[in-house]
């Protein structure tokens, strides 16, 4: 077998076989086959696709190219959520505390912010104290004890998809469909979950663009589910504008901690509810997705959601009270007013420019190395839909160091589409694939 | 400017400017830019293609790496012909005597073997005492005195060229036409030619596989040529079949030494007479192609181009008596005749087969620190459109090892395909483009 006839074969649109996908990708993991060919691989597999066939093996070699972290000794149904990444999702920090209130065992793999889009772990470690580097022991006896914990990918899960992202992020070859839903399928099969809820984002927000995009990767990630026994629900939800109205690490807690007090922005609560109650189900709480709506709609008016994060927030060394102070969090310094000249009505908020700018004032990084600042972002203070005058405030930028601030005002003025009539009504949740 | 965003933007099908593709080739050829990048930059270039702009900007920065050979001070035009790699294509060995025995002067630079097609130099090389690394100077006086010399390329041409081009040989991107296209013109262009005749194969043992692709890359090499002022003309020419007999290098060299003495085969020397005679008429010998072409026979019928070559071998240390005692040139040692049960008419054969089975018998080379048996090929003992009874010869092989006989065996077997009725005929030279 040699490395250049299987480029050439996927390059001309040919399935490989999974005795050849395994000799390039554990060929490359043993660092026999060279970054250069791997990358012209990645590319030729970006443009002429896989077959379902092939991304399971894919999974499979990237799943079995680490540990397995083993849950079976904890009684009840594992659950997870995961977002394929979006602007102000944070629904991972209200969907998770709302369903382990409800009962069911969720430990969360979560990861970082890149480019535009956000990361759970960023947001989680705005809280003073807050630990995201639990071992494992540490992160089963907390799931054990508390049905919910938040950690990141140890370095022994799927270390070939370590590899094979970091080749990708630097080769343009991040958005092959493919190669998404086998990255996510073999960090989310290496946790022995039983059920798993994905939120596919579309819109200019997302990784996809487009809908028939998001449908074909969330089709392939049930079905890699579906091949490994497990239960894949993907939801394919609109990033055509942030979700809620906070960008950026510390101002995403404030916001979930007025989301889990019923007091948060619809979108983001109507969406963690669906998320949440999805998970309820599959963990088998209770038979309906009805009845596991009502019950997460009950966890989340009653307040135990809100005390469950709380208990979570300790127990990972940080300090709870965070939710109810929102002075303890890290704060920006100054704030700068993005103001429409225009009347009209909000017809769309771009999400990928609300994060790009986010992340040049510090919020987010453009590579891996990227420093954060925590305490500050974007404050949306429209959505779309939303009819304004001529001088109303269309978002604000909390900052602390003044040198990208002109750069990202400039950014956000452009962001905001107003339009002389009301939008068409959109759906957060556009679709259920399962 | 970030190589990431360029591989990116290559990929979505954009157009880079020439400042880009400046930044691509000069950081690569520094080192700056890692082969994993580059090597998914030319796979997204294998599909999404370059204009012609691109291409031109492509020839020059790959020209613009190395240093210039200056032949301005030799009088006349200096004239080549390249071909774009074929099985049994000794026809430089053939057309460019020609041409020099007419007064052209023909500073021809060469290439060797790879994969299934073959390579002048390696056919010279079959010469005993053949020098083909000629010192520029040693070049350039012989093609002073004697209007033709055959050399490698120098390390000193078009450098980036040679490592974009083993990057490629190992990345699965070798067949990319606007790759192929500047590869080859930013080589002819660095020898200060006036015009050069292009050779473009088309068939099953050529890289073009499809006329269309043919056409696209003889119409882009004539653009380039174009904008740097060179007039290039370009014959779109079958390798549906080997052109000739001889497949390998000793026994090519024999059948070049027959048609200089007018008893060649008649698609081997149709094709380096019409070659011959477009180099005479760019060459400014005659006003006409009609009058070059009468020339062009003229010279091989009357023996000056075959005294030409024997020249040629001398000055370059060779023995030119090989041409009239083959005896002296390598010779096989066992042979194998392949055997036809079936009878009807030769309707094809197969020159990648042909060429694939003389590699494996060692009279090429699958990577470039291969070794070459210059003793060994195959000879043909029909071609397409014959008529054959069952128990004819089709082939001979000649090895002197005879580790891989059988399976190269095997391999000719299935080349040629007999049918009941006889097939059309098929022109040899399919299309000129300029």
């Amino acid at each position: 077998m040699r490395t250049v006839d299987l480029i050439t074969r996927k390059r001309d649109g040919e399935e490989l076989s999974a005795e050849e996908l395994a000799y390039l990708v554990e060929g490359y993991t043993r660092g026999e086959i060279p970054d250069y060919q791997m990358s012209a691989f990645l590319m030729a597999t970006f443009y002429s696709g896989m077959s379902e066939k092939e991304v399971g093996v894919m999974t499979e070699l990237l799943l079995n190219s680490g540990e397995r972290v083993d849950f079976s000794d904890i009684p009840g149904l594992k659950v997870d959520k995961h977002s394929t990444g979006g602007v102000g999702d944070k629904t991972s920090l209200i969907a998770a505390p709302i369903a382990a209130a409800a009962g069911v065992t969720v430990p969360m793999i979560s990861g970082r912010a890149l480019g535009h889009t956000g990361g759970t772990l960023d947001k989680l470690e705005s809280i003073p104290g807050f630990r995201t580097n639990l071992t494992i022991d540490e992160f089963k006896a907390q799931v054990a004890k508390l049905k919910l914990a938040f950690v990141g990918q140890t370095p022994q899960i799927a270390p070939a998809d370590g590899l094979l992202y970091a080749l990708r992020d630097a080769s343009g070859t991040v958005e092959s469909i493919p190669l998404i839903a086998s990255s996510i399928m073999s960090k989310k099969l290496a946790v022995g979950l039983d059920a798993l809820i994905l939120d596919v984002k579309v819109g200019t927000g997302a990784f996809m663009k487009k809908q028939v995009d998001a449908r074909r990767l969330a089709q392939l990630m049930v079905a890699i589910g579906r091949r490994n026994g497990k239960r894949v629900q993907a939801l394919i939800t609109d990033m055509n504008q942030p979700l809620g109205y906070a960008i950026g690490n510390a101002l995403e807690i404030m916001e979930v901690s007025q989301t889990l007090q019923n007091a948060g922005p619809i979108d983001l609560t109507r969406l963690s509810i669906e998320i949440a109650a999805r998970m309820i189900h599959l963990g088998k709480i209770v038979p309906t997705i009805e009845e596991a709506r009502e019950i997460a709609q009950r966890k989340l008016v009653d307040g135990s959601a809100y005390k469950k994060l709380k208990e979570v927030i300790k127990a990972q060394g940080g300090d709870p009270t965070v939710l109810d102070k929102f002075e303890l969090l890290p704060n920006a310094t100054g704030a700068r007013d993005i103001v429409t000249t225009r009347g009209g009505y909000v017809s769309a908020v771009d999400a990928q420019v609300i994060g790009a700018a986010s992340t040049l004032i510090g919020a987010g990084r453009n590579t891996k190395d990227d420093q954060i600042d925590h305490a500050v972002g974007v404050i949306l203070e429209v959505k779309v839909g939303q009819k304004i005058d001529p001088g109303t405030i269309l978002c604000r930028l909390y900052y602390r160091d003044e040198a990208n601030v002109e750069e990202a005002a400039d950014l956000v003025e452009d962001a905001f589409r107003i339009s002389a009539s009301a939008p068409e009504e959109r759906e957060i949740i556009l679709e259920v694939v399962s």
